[in-house]
Formats: structure tokens, sequence, C-alpha cells
């Protein structure tokens, strides 16, 4: 049975239905508490009564700096609106530690971004070092990842496909929105991955909606695949990729392949030109919503809410 | 005058000449070397005979773990060699700094890895924090930069291309040998970077050759662009592009355009096997020789000397 932990300003909470318990811990960062599990236990099996969740203000359960991983295009239903067809190389990209921010904290459209998108994923956070060459099975998960949390992806696309490299456009301050619960896992509860249900709304809109089992490479293979060449610690933030939904829809196949032959500049300006025309990006004022949990709700993440802003109006207040 | 440092098992030297004194310092991390540059100094201009650089086996002076940022296509010269025309848009990725060796390390090419090429680069080691939104003009380089490395920007083509995303190519354990000189630099010496010539051989044939005319983002403008989503801390490490004359050269425009409307596993599996022809690729038992330098000498990185080897070697010894 997962634990639920949250972070505020004040330390660590063990989350008990809607009341959360202070964690009796030193625990400063995300891999300090993982460490000290054991106070959490300690705090949801103790009497005390607690303070409602509701008037808590929680930040993000992974603190940082951390390394931030993400996987490229991992469920089929993102391949297909991605413009994908055939085998999709795995690949994974950086996104900066600085961009990550509470689960209820505004995000920021950068003044030179047009086209701002949403992703949720699924995010794994290590409980153990994971050196370069380690085969991680099924088995092992239990060994190598502590916890799961909801985060979003939070991309400015016509960064990301006039650079092609996708780590500037996925990088600025608030947007790996994370959080609101590190839901501890014990090893019984991976079998609980695959029953996993991401639903991101805009609006009250229902964007994404899918389960784990849409994913193209799963928790093990990612780690396996990962660990051919980069070495990860406690407390670090593995992303596993979004599934179908996002604002950004790949240009019909002919389109694409004709634009292919335009010079870069043009294709981008063509392309981009049609996407004005495209609603669902992000503006100020949209409230995103976003929660991972099986149906049973055995693992829960609780629920994310970030509302959009620009940052003309920060700088402005 | 800029002032070389390196760094062996023992600790750190200070550089004067062919010999080299011991730093009194209890600096273990580059950023914490940085910070007391003042027992540097002390060392560089103490009495003492020191030891014959010849005689110690350097380690790389930027320690890891570190933040290692890289500039996309940033010379002239890379750009046509990359079938780029017209305008590039400045992009950075990142590289694990496990990935970081020493400067007379061998460079292990995986076994799955085909197209294992070289980059020389200009390493910027930061001197102080550089917050998102920081503003980098010219005569602001000094605050920022303590000082230069070389360093090579091993690239394993075949996963680069076919992933899309540079991370995993450029991150392997020995994909970025770094040093063997840490130049400290002066604010009067930061005049003499664009006079900075790189050169770069295979068995002794000269590959690379450019000074940083050829640059097209320079250090203080890729500093602004990166600190738009970045923070950088001291002792992080910027790549700041690689000279044409590497492996890789990018198909004719006609062919690339046809090869555009291919799927895209058929397009590469074309391009490989046109690639398995290029015997410049790096070999086992190559020896690569990188050097960075002003005319004058003024700053001189001193020579990085690092041979080729499978992993299967490596394994098998």
């Amino acid at each position: 049975m997962s634990t639920n932990v949250l972070r505020t300003a004040e330390g660590w909470w063990a989350v008990r239905g809607d009341r959360a318990v202070p964690v009796a811990t030193k625990a400063v960062t995300t891999a300090e508490l993982i460490a000290d599990r054991a106070a959490v236990h300690e705090a949801a099996a103790s009497g005390q009564e607690g303070t409602p969740v509701a008037d808590l203000v929680a930040l993000s359960p992974v603190t940082t700096p951390c390394r931030v991983v993400a996987q490229m295009v991992n469920y089929r239903s993102h391949a297909r609106d991605s413009g994908f067809s055939g085998d999709i190389p795995p690949a994974f990209f950086r996104k900066a530690s600085g961009s990550v921010s509470g689960p209820g904290e505004a995000i920021v459209r950068p003044s030179h971004v047009q086209f701002l998108d949403y992703e949720i994923e699924l995010g794994l956070v290590m409980g153990a070092s994971l050196p370069v060459g380690t085969v991680v099975e099924e088995r092992d998960l239990p060994t190598y990842v502590a916890g799961l949390v909801i985060t979003n992806d939070v991309s400015a696309r016509d960064v990301q496909l006039t650079k092609t490299q996708f780590y500037e456009s996925k990088s600025y301050p608030t947007f790996t929105p994370t959080g609101p619960y590190l839901a501890l896992l014990e090893p019984a509860d991976f079998a609980l991955l695959i029953d996993l249900r991401l639903r991101l709304t805009v609006n009250g809109e229902l964007r994404q909606d899918r389960t784990l089992a849409d994913m193209i490479v799963r928790p093990a293979r990612a780690l396996t695949l990962l660990a051919r060449f980069q070495t990860l610690d406690p407390g670090d933030l593995l992303l596993t990729g979004t599934p179908g939904g996002t604002a950004l829809k790949a240009p019909p196949k002919p389109v694409e392949k004709i634009g292919a032959l335009l010079p870069p500049a043009m294709k981008w300006k063509a392309f981009f030109k049609s996407q004005a025309r495209n609603a669902r990006y992000l503006r100020a004022d949209d409230v995103i919503t976003a929660t991972i949990a099986t149906p049973d709700g055995r693992i829960a993440l609780g629920e994310q809410r970030t509302p959009v802003t620009d940052a003309d109006q920060v700088r402005g207040e």
C-alpha cells in the first residue's frame, strides 16, 4: 500500500485521507526524505489528528537541483498525434531542474513563446543509484524506484520544433509542475502501475485520458536503456512520456512531406501560421488540472491545479 | 596573463612552463578551486622548482557532477559540413557529466556504436552563478567565466541521427575528454579569445583547424541565450561548438531531399550504408590530439592525447 507524502514550506507531511501529519525528520532534500522513509511511516501510523490537506500549500515533493530526464514519444496515442509510423527509436532528453514548480503554482509563458502546450506525465522518483551499465528487470523496479509523482512536461512548441533539440523549449522556469503527492511505493504496488490512468483537463475540458497500457517503453526497460549512458541518483526524476491529446498535432503526411522539401524557415512559417488557428494551445488565465490514479484508488497522486499566466503580467504586478 | 592549472590524483598544480608546483588548497571540486584561486597564484609565484609536467598523470580539471551544456552547430564551417544554409537558430543540448574523462584517457566505443566521431570544442568553465534572466555583455564575461579547457564532444553519429535528440549519443562514459589545463583568465585575457585556434588530428592527420573568428554565437551572447531558461553555477561547463572537419558530412542536398520522402528507417539505412565507406570515423587504436591556443601562446590549454578503444577490448582485458 503506497504512502503519500507532501512538502510545504514547513517540511514534510504524511497524508491520510484528507488530513496530513507532520513527519519528524531532518530531511531537506527528497533523497534525504526517501532515506528516512521510516519517519514517514511512523507519522502515517501515528494517532495524530493532523491538519486538513486543504489548508496546506504544497510545494513540489521533488527538491532541486536534481537530474530531470524525460522519455521522448512514449505512448502509442501520442506517437500517432506526432505523425510517427512504424518503429520509434526510444530516446531521452534533459530538462533543467530549475523548471520544476509546485502543483498549484502558475505556469509562466515567456513573452517570446506563442505555442504553449501541456503534457501530463508519470514521474518516477529514484530511490537508489543507477550506475551506467545496470540492467533493470521488472522485479528490480522496487530497488530503483522509490515513488511516483504527477508532472506536466510543459512545452514551448515554437521553440521546440525550430531548435530540434527539446532542452530549451521544456526547461523554462515553471515548465515542470510536480506533485502534489510523492507516493512512496511498497514492492507489491508495482503490479498496479499498468492500471494508472492519466487525465488532464484545460478549463474543465478533458484533453488527455489514457492508462499506462498505452505506454511503449515501460519503466524497467526505460531505466535499462537510460543506464546505457546516464547515471541516476536518489531523488532524480524520470518523466515517462505523455499520451495523446496535446494541442500540437503533426500536419497530415502529404503536407509534411512537401514541407520537408522547403527550406526550414519557410516550412515552420507555414506550419505556425496553421497553428495560429489552433485554439487548444494554452493562454493566460487557462487552468489545467492533472490527476494520476488507479481505478481503485490504491495509488492516487492527488490533483495538480495550475493556472497559466504571461511573463508580462508577472513583471507588471 | 592566464594561469594554467592541472589536476592529478594528488591534487591541484599551478603550471609554469614545463614544470608544475602543488597548490596549497583544500579545494576538491573545480568550483572550490576557483573560489581559492589566490592559492593558485601563490603557487605560480613561489620560488619552488616543482615537478616536470611530463611526470604527472592529468585528470580532467573539471570535476563532476556538474552541468555540461553544449551549443549545437556554432561554427560556420561546421554548419556547411552539416548541410545548413541560411539562418541557424542557436540551440543548446545537455551531456551527462558522467561522460567527462581525463585528457589522456581512452575514448571507449560502446559495442552498439558504429560511427564514432570527434568534435574539438572550447569549454568555458563558470566562475559565478548565472541566474535565469541574466544578460551578459562582453564586458561582463570575466565575471561569469573563470577559465577555459579543451574538450572533445565525442559523438555516436548512428545514435545521434536516428534518435534526433543529441543527449544519449554524446553522453556515454569517456565521451567528453577534458583538459589537460584549466586556464584561469584575467580580465584582459578575454580580448584574446577571438584568436584562439582549435586543432585536432587523428593519427597525425589534421582534421579540424579553425579560430574562434569562425564562431557564430560568441560566449557573451551564448550565456545570455542560455540564461533565458537555464541557471549555471561555478564549475559548470559550456561547450561552445565545433568547427568543420568532423567525419560526418551531410549528404548532398538533392539526396537529402529525396531522403526526406522515405520512411525514417529506410532513409537512415541508406545513409549509414554510404557512411560505412567513410574511413574518417574513429576506430580502435586511433590516437586523437587536440590543442587550443593563441598564436602568441598567451593562452595555451595544453595538448589532449586520447587513444580510441572498443568496449569489447576493455571488457576482455
